[in-house]
């Protein structure tokens, strides 16, 4: 990848520009967090002209290498005022790389507040569109519409409402495998930071383009061979393996009998009705109603794990892709629901107005405890959805995330590290996956260093989840090597192999040296990683943040959580300890 | 004065301590803030149980000491996150210290949090009496109600809806010298303390008290001629001067003079309308509507410098108390607002639903260029105040000050420090109050050092506004005396006289040591103070704050203000400076 393309937003002038050196080896999270780290001012404003946003596909993107379809999206957070990378697996990611695209930054701001603009991508350059007529439209309405003006063999990247309204809790959307408008990076808001810069969407055609160039096709191979090997063997990741067969929602029963399942606004580890919206549930309904229903889906062309699914209406119609673990944990259980087409349509939701749905299933769960709706009650939980896409002033509360519902309702109990909504782990369950989201420069994020793994699955060792025991020591292992993970491009599923087959993880490395021309080894994964840690850290201090961030929401240190009946008990050394290296 | 008295809203229990030896010599401000240091968890939920209220008088409160009437309300801020000390003129100042009570420390938070309950202190102790009759009530029919009941010589502190709904712009009211609901401890929001123990009021029963016993009497006679020759001979103070005749609003047209009247939401420094909200238009229509209407009102007994006013009705009626300069420029001139009548409606609406009426005009000032109204339009910005008295969503918004209110409408330009709301001064056009509102530990605040003294009106030395020089050692300087003032329990006001005429600041140290048997000079004031300073900073960082937090907002670094034409061009290490002693 040979080139990075710098839009300025403010006069709508693009260059393109040679890559320098020093990115040279950087792809994905690791080259958004150190241009955003070089060129974004900490302290500035996230919605305001010198905020950037940076698009990067990563190292071995757009190859042959599996399950390698992820595009990193980086800029400082609307959400956390922390730095951000946030990806998404999508084919968009690979038409960048194989337009030879090493990164998009978009910088400034348009004059006019109202004014709409597409970015036009393709093999003569980028060419910034006025597209008032895309103004206001949910994703997939704007993706159609693209489409048919672009044809539908182009990649996608858009906002929805929310990010046009710049609600801290807007994520960026991408087309999936058959044109949905499904694929997020979600978190941290960085929707709004593209809003407000007036871009409503990219559409990135990598017709008439070869493949990528590879430096040492022969290790590439060699590489691929070996992970692609690791992939099809783990009992995770391989074809009729868990992920494959009932999606991430396989963990829905595997949480929850482990206590650690949040409920009712992290009131309880353990949710009566778990079951109901397990993944073995889900693929009991995509059986039971046929039709479009699909277990075994992929997000991107060329992925072999295939976690994603396409949840059927009883008819047999589609309603919504993709009912993902974090999705009908946030807007189920942690909301007292114990109903997939309840989830399903709180998720169609999610999708067309733009947001991130685990931001989105923590506020409701905040907004049920401030009383705006009784836990359980899904026809209430989607009458308030449909507000934030209305942008009713209700709507612009929940639009904003959890932290900021909490207060707007007066509910201290808000389950956020650094403004950040948790995920669907219990940190006084798993004390492992709360040292990851205390201390990741991300803000509450399960994805930044997946404890889980060890503590609750045995993959890549084992540990008591309710032990604090070396958990510092296995949240930053896992911090560095996710943060590697995200700048290959790689999609983070791919660790459940590498961390139990070594094989798997040399082959990794090897698709990367096959790119670059390195002669990277597994001992520099960490190094790598722990390198852009760094510099998000770094970003993070200069942005006014500390380790006196790096802490649990209090109520968790004094209210016990059932079943176990543990408070959060992870000593503030422990957390700093993370960042001791 | 000699107990403190600890009241646990979670068993409902009061415990009469002891003032241990190190607290001997605070009161005010210097108290609340070494007790909230001392006591309060920094890193706790402002609204959750570990936060505290603390109430003191000051250390001349309840003597003939002249305009020391002043009552101190600390606790960790729901608005800022920072300590906060807010305080109010109030006779209820003067009875606590009569009842010989030197700070109510409330802690706690019951389990119903339905459930409002009434503190009633008298010289048997106190008690905390259910109160739910109370609930919901606006600040005049609380007091009233209360005065009823317990006669209408009690001192009363209650919380209007806003505190009810642990809203961050929630003040803790006072009754006035006749018993008004207009007496703020208004910014930082620790009427949400309040609200969040379950806390609605309080009434102060001084009934057959002695007086204050003096250490040493005769120093402090001498101390109090002293003082009270200095207020009666500055221009400022005088009686027939600048405040007793124009109440504070004299400003209005001093500071449009100046070009740092923040007009529109801070986009320029003059105001065309600002003449017919000055002290002067106000005073006039109290002449012309006459009835009911009163200039050099005192909001508490004992006070000789009389800045209050009472603003009349077209047909003489009482419309509301106190048209101040801050609130006549938020609810005005910050809202392109040049209409007496109107900025007394929403002066009226804060007092009742127990609003800070310096953020609630940041607020919506905020709101209107988030498109919620047009600036001027009066009508729309009463019916926004409305709202946030209905509780409505949008009254939730709005509530939570003008940080939230940007959040929520995607306005990045806010003009807040550490979220709290600009004053009345514009930090491009007077350099050295921007310098203020960063560095004290309180947020953007005016009254933490009051630069606006020698940069405009030439009292205790003569300043350029528009220059940066020397400036640090202003602030810093200002903020220490201010310090130390707020510790006494007098006015800030007297502050004018007591920059410009020496014997007039050696008579306020006198009159301390008559009460405390210190043998204090001039030369401890500053040291004093900036013990105070420093305690609060203390907390401040072990709360997470550092000097990146002590920033302008971003806007005003890239946006030249009319008429001047300046940007904030104060270095970062300038403001750092400030914190260099």
């Amino acid at each position: 990848m040979s080139k990075i393309i710098r839009v300025n937003m403010s006069n709508l002038t693009v260059k393109e520009e040679a890559v320098p050196e020093k990115y040279n080896l950087l792809g994905g999270r690791g080259l958004t967090s150190q241009i955003v780290y070089d060129e974004v001012p900490p302290l500035c404003h996230p919605i305001g002209p010198n905020n950037k946003l940076v698009i990067a596909p990563g190292i071995v993107t757009g190859t042959a290498a599996p399950s390698s379809g992820r595009v990193s999206v980086g800029g400082k957070s609307p959400l956390t005022n922390t730095i951000k990378e946030s990806n998404a697996g999508t084919k968009t990611s690979q038409f960048l790389a194989r337009l030879g695209i090493k990164a998009i930054i978009i910088e400034g701001q348009p004059k006019d507040k109202n004014k709409k603009y597409l970015l036009k991508v393709n093999k003569t350059g980028l060419e910034i569109v006025p597209a008032d007529e895309l103004s206001g439209l949910v994703t997939s309405a704007t993706v159609n519409k693209l489409l048919e003006k672009h044809g539908d063999k182009v990649g996608v990247m858009c906002i929805g409402p929310a990010g046009e309204w710049l609600m801290a809790n807007a994520g960026v959307c991408f087309n999936d495998t058959e044109n949905r408008a499904t694929r997020y990076s979600g978190r941290g808001g960085l929707g709004a930071v593209l809003g407000s810069k007036g871009v409503k969407a990219m559409v990135v055609d990598a017709a008439d383009t070869s493949g990528i160039k590879l430096a040492d096709e022969a290790i590439f191979r060699e590489g691929q061979k070996k992970l692609v090997e690791a992939l099809r063997t783990h009992w995770v990741t391989k074809p009729g393996g868990a992920l494959n067969s009932y999606g991430t929602a396989v963990l829905v029963n595997v949480l929850n009998e482990a206590g650690g399942f949040p409920t009712r606004n992290f009131s309880s580890g353990r949710f009566e009705g778990a079951a109901k919206i397990s993944g073995e549930a889900i693929a009991e309904m995509v059986k039971i109603r046929g039709g479009k229903g699909t277990m075994g889906h992929s997000c991107h062309p060329g992925c072999i794990i295939r976690c994603s699914n396409v949840y059927p209406n009883p008819d047999g119609s589609e309603m919504v892709s993709v009912q993902e673990y974090e999705s009908v944990w946030g807007l189920g259980a942690n909301c007292g629901i114990d109903n997939l087409d309840v989830t399903g349509e709180l998720i169609k939701l999610c999708n067309e107005i733009g947001l991130d749905t685990i931001e989105a299933g923590v506020t409701l769960g905040v907004a049920m405890e401030g009383g705006l709706a009784n836990f359980g009650d899904g026809k209430k939980a989607i009458e308030l959805m449909q507000e934030i896409g209305k942008g009713s002033p209700l709507g612009r509360i929940l639009g904003q995330g959890a932290s900021f519902t909490a207060k707007a309702l007066g509910v201290a109990r808000c389950p956020t590290v650094k403004d950040q909504g948790m995920p669907a782990y219990e940190p006084r369950a798993v004390k492992g996956i709360g040292i990851t989201y205390c201390t990741t420069p991300m803000g509450a994020d399960h994805t930044a260093g997946y404890t889980i793994a060890p503590e609750i699955l045995s993959v890549g060792g084992k540990a008591d989840p309710l032990s604090v025991e070396g958990k510092a020591d296995t949240s930053r292992g896992l911090q560095a090597a996710t943060a590697f993970l995200d700048s290959t491009g790689y999609c983070l599923f791919t660790a459940f192999a590498i961390l139990d087959i070594p094989s798997g993880l040399e082959g990794m490395v090897e698709t990367c040296n096959g790119v670059l021309d390195t002669k990277w080894t597994v001992n520099d994964v960490g190094r790598i990683g722990l390198e852009t840690m760094r510099t998000e850290r770094n970003f993070n201090e200069a942005a006014g943040f500390s380790k006196l961030n790096d802490r649990i929401p209090e109520f968790m240190k004094y209210e016990p959580l059932p079943p176990h009946n543990h408070v959060f008990d992870v000593p503030d050394s422990v957390l700093d300890n993370v960042w001791e290296f």
